[in-house]
């Protein structure tokens, strides 16, 4: 797909149909994960891919609003290191933002929907995912085909008007 | 260009040539950054694109590593507002990740090379990008067509392994 209909086409996505993802599909969208840039290379992160109906179930608990990783196809958990440093804490946010873009526009140019989940219960991921003691999963992403319709560019996105959003030279 | 190719030609660049991006290849990059998706749609982010030279050598002294703004084509400061609260502070720091990535990918996909930098100076980037008291600029993403050679897709991106990265139910 053209980039440009990839990053317009991608939207959020909570209702799955019961299709899965190709490991091939599932292992690009991994590698453009990996691909991300960040602060002096540092890739502050690790990738945990669940695909069995179950585990997704138990994931799904680490956030009262995650119950759409119960019926995704496949959900990737982003694990970083755990840090007593804002400003570590801070970059490596920024950077698993940028990770986080990759992996759902190359899903969105394979017509996969993805959404996002916030972690609340760090000691229900660590069980769920099996993570060391000196890790946390930030961020769960899921994906799959969405149930109502496919993905295709979207016109007028939900988004701030250009011209209050862009500066041109001073703010 | 496929969706693919512009992901995997995506580098950090710091040179670049003398050219200028077009006014429509700029628009198009700041309309990928403003559909980025962020958390309850919040958009905490405010774009100010500068290309005046001297503007770009004043936004270069923001940090010790922005020397390569100076010779962009183009910056887009990242503004958002300041705050007290840290896990604001965290969200907005991975949504601004979020954005940056689609900015990158949008300027690839038009053969423009890209590169990040810090903001240490906050004065500074207040005087120079005319900011409110309240808002501070978190990044500075600067463009251009590469110095070197025009960017075509990496095969062999320095990363950690794949299998490293990568987990497979559990950690």
């Amino acid at each position: 797909m053209e980039t440009w209909d990839a990053i317009t086409s991608r939207r959020n996505v909570r209702q799955f149909d019961a299709r899965t993802i190709s490991d091939a599909d599932l292992d690009r969208i991994l590698e453009a994960g990996r691909r991300a840039p960040s602060a002096r290379n540092r890739q502050p992160w690790d990738f945990v891919l669940v695909t069995d109906r179950a585990q997704l179930g138990e994931l799904s608990k680490v956030w009262r609003g995650a119950g759409h990783v119960a019926d995704a196809a496949a959900a990737v958990a982003l694990v970083t290191a755990d840090s007593d440093d804002e400003r570590s804490r801070s970059v490596a946010q920024y950077d698993l933002g940028q990770c986080t873009m990759q992996m759902l526009i190359a899903a969105a140019d394979l017509g996969i929907a993805s959404g996002h989940a916030s972690v609340d219960d760090q000691d229900q991921a660590r069980r769920v995912l099996g993570l060391p003691q000196d890790r946390i999963a930030v961020y769960i992403l899921d994906f799959g085909y969405p149930a109502d319709r496919r993905l295709k560019p979207i016109v007028n996105p939900d988004r701030r008007p250009f011209d209050e959003v862009v500066h041109r030279g001073r703010f």
